[in-house]
């Protein structure tokens, strides 16, 4: 389906802002270091045409503009040694929770934490694969599921624990749904290129230390099972982009636990795909009472 | 802000959809026994007139067009009374979980049950005032919060109990998602209408029997605390629909548990906007593994 190798948005040199078709040096997977692209004409998720047109990279931004995305859904505790880590029973089905759009930013972008997410403690990273739908799927099974992937890239989960699970009355949504709060890019990688999701290496690095490092075949259901999952009874629309669970190593699991500060900053990367690397601000004071 | 007081999105008599302005006879308030309206042309989100051209209602739809709308977020246990019969302690934040877009539908529409939410039981009704959010507002304070209101409507916000609870992992989208369990409608009144949406009878009919019947007064967060609240390190945009809780008395809470069936009829109806009326409509079997 898709017409690109690797689509990204950014804005060029020349102060407009492309979707593109990033071009990367002989050898290179790593989307963030692409300095040009080949201009995308037309619709994302309609006609569109990757052009001979190239542009000069001077920021990657998130890779969907936010017209063009639809529903963000995530899926909790679905790597195996994650869930021994937060002394959680491997989940019979996969576990949904959702993020607002809202959340979505670019891979460079620095993550803002409100007044409201400097209360209590518990500000987390999760590196995640992350799937983009890029046709209707209703009903799909498994076996056909991979075909509406438009792409892969990756993303980050950004958590406070103690809004999303002490305050929240139970639903994770509220610790996790702030403005920028969901990084992700640097790219698409085209579903074409990468065959098998389920064999990559995904990693998060805070301060250039090592903090997460598995691979996605140690997701307990993988992309294929969440997509047939997900849409019996639900469709699926382009532009849904699916966070799909975090592997072990976050800082709620560390004993003891260790949790992003200002001014962190936190790597997320995946093979065949590349890195984000987001900087955590804490923002001013807000006059709301909460 | 809003040029309209009672928007409608209907098939008219020409075979066309439009935006409108319903017109009620004299002492009229329910949006559903609307058979005219005066058509709206522009973006409802932007600029926009009221024209003085009339059209003949066929049939009225979801009162947004699924290209106007962005998140749809909603709130658990927030009225008093429905946190008691649930046997759950007061909240002391707003419980925040979503829906995605493709679970709204129109006022008449019928719900299908897909064969996965066939499975266990707990197929419940939760009447709804719906608030849609006009224009967009981060961190606000609850005096100013009302302002972002574009207008309010009544949904049901159908839950299968087995999914939502037992399935789920704990987070209640999975059980709350399906498409078309989130009809909502028969218009949307606009905020210049109802200053004070704290006083409004709302109710369940099944089959004709009142099932719930309340008053938006005993919501524990009122509309102007919960945009408040969720606009805090997050943009609402506009757009957005916030369903904001149900009242006592869904099947749930009755001893015995009272669960919706195939072909029943399930009306909801908020005092001042009107009322939904959707039939329950058990779909065919699906091939899929679950």
């Amino acid at each position: 389906m898709p017409t690109f190798q690797r689509l990204v948005r950014f804005l060029a040199k020349d102060g407009k802002t492309y979707y593109g078709d990033a071009i990367l040096p002989q050898g290179v997977t790593d989307i963030s270091k692409a300095k040009q692209a080949k201009i995308i004409r037309g619709e994302i998720f309609g006609k569109h045409e990757v052009t001979d047109r190239l542009a000069d990279i001077r920021l990657l931004l998130a890779p969907l503009a936010m017209e063009d995305v639809k529903t963000v859904r995530c899926l909790g505790l679905n790597y195996e040694q994650h869930a021994k880590e937060s002394n959680m029973a491997i989940p019979k089905f996969p576990i949904l929770f959702y993020k607002p759009m809202t959340s979505l930013t670019g891979p460079t972008d620095p993550i803002p934490i409100h007044p409201m997410a400097q209360q209590g403690s518990g500000l987390d990273y999760e590196c995640e694969l992350v799937a983009i739908i890029g046709s209707p799927c209703s009903s799909v099974s498994e076996s056909t599921a991979l075909s509406h992937v438009l792409g892969y890239a990756v993303g980050n989960d950004v958590s406070h624990r103690d809004w999303q699970i002490k305050h929240g009355g139970g639903q994770w949504s509220l610790g996790k749904g702030f403005d920028g709060w969901a990084p992700y890019g640097p790219g698409i990688v085209s579903a074409d290129l990468i065959k098998d999701p389920q064999n990559l290496r995904i990693q998060t690095k805070v301060n250039g230390e090592v903090r997460q490092d598995s691979n996605t075949k140690d997701m307990i259901f993988g992309v294929a099972k969440t997509i047939a999952f997900l849409s019996q009874g639900t469709t699926l629309l382009p532009g849904d982009v699916i966070f799909t669970g975090t592997p072990q190593g976050v800082g709620m699991g560390r004993k003891p636990q260790l949790w992003l500060k200002d001014k962190d900053v936190v790597e997320v990367g995946l093979e065949g795909v590349g890195w984000c690397s987001n900087k955590v601000e804490f923002a001013g004071r807000t006059d709301a009472k909460l």
